[in-house]
């Protein structure tokens, strides 16, 4: 029997998730949607869906072969990929190689500096609370992660952060920072889940340092889908300009 | 030669910092000011000042005679005492021993919770971008302490924190949270500096939970004084009411 998809499980900003007829896989529709600032900037981006569900397969897959498990299945359409049904852990976990974005805006600093060494940082994904950063003392306080699930986090992140940095090295990119989210598995595994794409990272061209990403929108440089369907040029997806 | 207050160095929110004919000395003035939120929200407050210097005299002898070196030499008048004088570090060193305040705003938790183990949390001491909350990381890429440095302000927050926790207890007080300061002496040692008081330590009264330190001011529960007075009289200073 073919997998189907069947009621509305979640509805996020950026997304959609659907139940299918395999309890262990939920059906990931993209949504046109740009939000920023804690949803406090919002546009309706045609094409938007289609480019992050391209990119963030495309990455997925790259991701897979590199030995980093994650929850992506497969694409389905344009617009919708087949993912592995977890929990997600209530953390964003971003890793940061150039200063850029709020740990800049934090700690008074300039953009564009490269870090002697990758940081990592938690965020709490709350959105009452503005996502806020936290420590991890925080985290156990909030039972959100144990000592021993957060060094699997720290590790993976920083593991996905060698694996993507060399990808896009040779796409003419930097990866100057991105966030990820993690789920946990029926059987209690941590995989990497939510998405990879110009939304959750920050990508700039090598040579000029032309923004590729989401700070386009945050910062109305220009056309958001001009700069996703470089980055999807740029990895090898199909084409569409 | 007695030593003589010299030029007035700094002014901060709480206290005037003068040289003295001794160059490893200075000479701080407790001012009437309180200030909260940033300096949004600011009172004069006829003896605070007093109250606050002879409360952090007392603490501070009280903390040297523990084993606890700090800047603290002796109590000059009502408002004035002698410190060694060090560069201090620009991190709030904040101890939490019971949710509150910015912590408790922070993860979206109740107030009043005792934690399972203290937590020791990193504040860039810089106004202008707000005293934000920072990790480890923050600190060494700003250069602020190096990591054995970090080591040395967590050990010795815990033991100001064993100290103070039970000098407290026995006077019917519970020590919520509090923050301290550090400052390197010339010959590069770090020590406790600033000050300890009804300012810098949440107290509660162990039986009613009375609030008896700033976030009187901080949440207009009375007056900051009777507060200040209270505490005074038990930890065992002169009385002024």
């Amino acid at each position: 029997m073919t997998l189907q998809k069947q009621e509305l499980l979640y509805e996020g900003k950026a997304k959609l998730v659907y139940s299918t007829t395999d309890e262990n896989v939920v059906w990931i529709q993209y949504k046109n949607s740009a939000t920023a600032f804690n949803g406090e900037k919002k546009a309706d981006i045609t094409g938007k869906g289609r480019l992050n569900n391209e990119i963030t397969s495309l990455l997925f897959s790259m991701l897979t072969q590199a030995g980093i498990e994650n929850h992506f299945i497969e694409r389905k359409s344009e617009t919708e990929q087949l993912v592995k049904k977890v929990d997600i852990i209530p953390l964003e976990v971003v890793v940061r190689n150039i200063t850029a974005g709020s740990m800049a805006k934090r700690l008074g600093i300039e953009e564009g500096i490269t870090l002697e060494q990758p940081i990592v940082e938690f965020y709490y994904k709350d959105d009452s609370l503005g996502d806020p950063l936290i420590t991890e003392d925080h985290i156990q306080l909030l039972k959100l992660a144990t000592p021993a699930e957060v060094d699997i986090l720290k590790h993976v992140a920083r593991k996905v952060n060698v694996v993507l940095s060399e990808f896009f090295e040779k796409k003419n990119l930097r990866l100057v920072d991105f966030k990820l989210e993690f789920g946990k598995t029926e059987d209690g595994r941590i995989i990497l889940a939510d998405e990879v794409s110009p939304d959750t990272c920050r990508l700039w061209d090598k040579d000029t340092n032309e923004k590729l990403d989401k700070d386009v929108f945050r910062r109305n440089l220009g056309s958001l889908t001009d700069a996703y369907e470089k980055i999807l040029a740029r990895i090898g997806g199909e084409q569409h300009v």
